[in-house]
């Protein structure tokens, strides 16, 4: 029961301090990111305590050392933290930006007005970061945010809420606009994601499972990405030496992330010639090839991919290697298998850039580029909250824009209806 | 089992469908619904047979006059639909259109490109002109379309749909681009509402009652709109007889539609002169008034508001009435009871306007205008699918526009990340 209140109360003050927010103005959100960089720089050696004993008990519980990574601060964590503060503020701000206005015959003028969405949940692992990053985003976006990170970084959580709370306290900006919720129980995930009349949405951050996790449970809209399964084509006519360099790029820059490489299709003309280049390559820098018979009487040593390949995101160096027979059946394979995240063509050909651009419908298409390009920073939205694989509300990479909706306002002279 | 089988058919036709429908163009939409408003036109007497077996039944089960007035089509009702095919054939297509693009520093070209949304589940009562309505927005916005309509309608909606159908077999556009649900049971809409995998949104049209059951089903993520409790405050400041006439246009041109004025609020300093006057006009339109103490104290002869009148939706010829301080109270009033549809301010004072504008951030916000323009046609969307109030996606009512997301697209020339 406590909990229930608990969680029921969070919800609540921060829909009223939501309000509030929606119409601080963006110099005093701008001063209060700054201020906020500030006081995590000053109060650097609290946050780093605080967070060594997150960092003892999870080496007591046995965590992965990609995780433990994840969770641990160092003073340059904490630089970075700042400086991703003090970006957000140099952002400009979405709200109250008319992004279209037209006169109707009757005189009225009608426009479309940027508002924030409201109050905003994001539920994510045991990564103290992404706390600093969500709240900056949300703040400037006149939202307020309810942070719910992994148990493991709950001292580092509260502290680093509680230096950024400070700040608020001698602004005009509601100290509810920034919550962190103080539990570690699963229990208080599930009352938050029931409290539809306070939360207008939640984004949740981390893998297939958690997100899972949280869509089944949610009376909240979820803007969510279970995976990127992202794909190269390339084509008949492509550049070799450009869809060498493309798909290592895709393949090896970051393996780990959703915008890699999974499986590439090379067109059956190109294959003899494209697959032993790009091939020697990738097993330089470590890649195993899992691919389809034609892949496998071309590149020989490989391994054979079976049809779960195909729907694999390995995030891994491990890459699966198809033979198509044309364009066609490179977007009927992306539109089977596909995660609607990220696909590329490499292509020397017009009339085929456009069929790929036009009939391909993931969240991003790319043309001869890397899908790693598939990021709220490198398209120039400037931030980056997550990146949505369904198409409601956003569809892509997300920026500051996407944590906003639009009202109707109309400027009238008396005008009724006939 | 066969409803389970017949609905997860439905739906995955209409996936497959809808990939296809993604690619048609312009030209051979609009063909397939001027060929449909023609059909309809022809089909005319097999249309009314149809729906007279529709409405002898409706009888039987005793349903009330309202709902078999909307049950019941006449020559003239086809010719309405018709028409309204016509409209939206004329109506500008969204899909494919770029609504924005710029150059990286790395020279990259990206861009937004609208596309469809995919699969549109439209669930409504026993109108069938909302079949024939909600199938061509659909269709124009690129979107396959599972209609469910009351099951009152189901012949009518059938016959609809054999028209509608047979127009689309002469044509490229697959057929289950447009299906209705054969059968009556409400398991069928159960079925549906776990179909997420292959449909992408839920649109449900009617009371809120069933707006209710749809949500706390749907694993599908609804646009929805619970109710139209609208305002219209008249501050210190406005011309009294742009006031009255705004207010009885709000109140009863349409009383029984969402966005009809529901609650007047009235600044203290001219609620004096002002209520007399709108209660004598709101009179003899047959309007009853429940009024707060202040409201009473001036109007005498009235009925007394109680707190559930400030939720009230009364879609009827009952008006709340309330006197307040100021514009910041009656802002505030509108943030406790108001269901985030449309309120209006009648003022002409500058300052408060803009502050009305800004700080109620309901769906539309209107400044010496009618309520009733809350309307897809009437701001120039140039349809009107349904108005959200809820603000994931869509806020406000939706066009064709509504009806779509956008993709990133991004022309590069060998681009990797560095």
């Amino acid at each position: 029961m406590y909990i229930n209140k608990s969680i029921q109360q969070i919800a609540q003050d921060a829909a009223m301090a939501a309000r509030k927010l929606a119409r601080i103005t963006e110099i005093e959100k701008n001063k209060a990111l700054l201020r906020m960089a500030e006081g995590l720089e000053r109060n650097s050696a609290m946050l780093l305590t605080e967070n060594s004993k997150d960092v003892v008990n999870a080496k007591k519980s046995g965590i992965s050392k990609a995780m433990l990574d994840r969770l641990t601060l160092k003073q340059s964590t904490i630089e970075q933290m700042a400086k991703g503060l003090r970006e957000v503020a140099a952002l400009p701000d979405p709200i109250g930006k008319v992004i279209s206005m037209w006169r109707r015959p009757n005189g009225l003028m009608v426009g479309k007005m940027r508002i924030p969405l409201g109050v905003i949940g994001i539920i994510y692992e045991s990564r103290p970061n992404v706390t600093v990053d969500a709240a900056a985003l949300c703040l400037k976006s006149g939202n307020a945010v309810i942070l719910r990170g992994g148990s493991e970084s709950i001292k580092s959580n509260l502290a680093i809420a509680s230096v950024l709370q400070k700040v608020l306290r001698e602004t005009s900006i509601p100290v509810n606009a920034i919550q962190v919720i103080p539990v570690t129980d699963r229990e208080a995930v599930s009352e938050m994601l029931q409290m539809e009349e306070h939360i207008d949405l939640i984004i949740p951050r981390g893998g297939e499972e958690l997100i899972r996790a949280v869509v089944a449970q949610s009376k909240i809209p979820v803007i969510k990405h279970y995976k990127g399964v992202c794909h190269v084509f390339v084509d008949a006519s492509a550049n070799m030496e450009m869809a060498v360099d493309i798909c290592l790029n895709a393949k090896t820059q970051r393996p780990g992330v959703c915008n890699a490489l999974e499986t590439l299709l090379v067109h059956k003309d190109v294959a003899g010639k494209f697959l032993p280049l790009v091939a020697n390559k990738l097993k330089k820098a470590g890649v195993v090839i899992r691919g389809c018979e034609k892949t496998k009487l071309i590149l020989k040593k490989i391994e054979k991919a079976a049809e779960a390949d195909w729907y694999a995101e390995y995030l891994d160096l491990i890459l699966a290697v198809k033979v198509v027979e044309d364009i066609d059946a490179a977007i009927a394979h992306i539109e089977k298998y596909g995660s609607l995240h990220t696909e590329s063509i490499i292509t020397d050909d017009y009339a085929n850039s456009q069929r790929f651009l036009n009939e391909v419908n993931s969240s991003t298409v790319v043309v001869n580029a890397s899908t790693r390009f598939s990021d709220g920073f490198e398209l120039g939205l400037g931030a980056e909250i997550g990146i949505s694989t369904t198409k409601l509300h956003a569809f892509g990479p997300m920026g500051l824009e996407e944590l906003t909706t639009t009202k109707f306002i109309i400027y009238g002279n008396g005008q009724v209806r006939t």
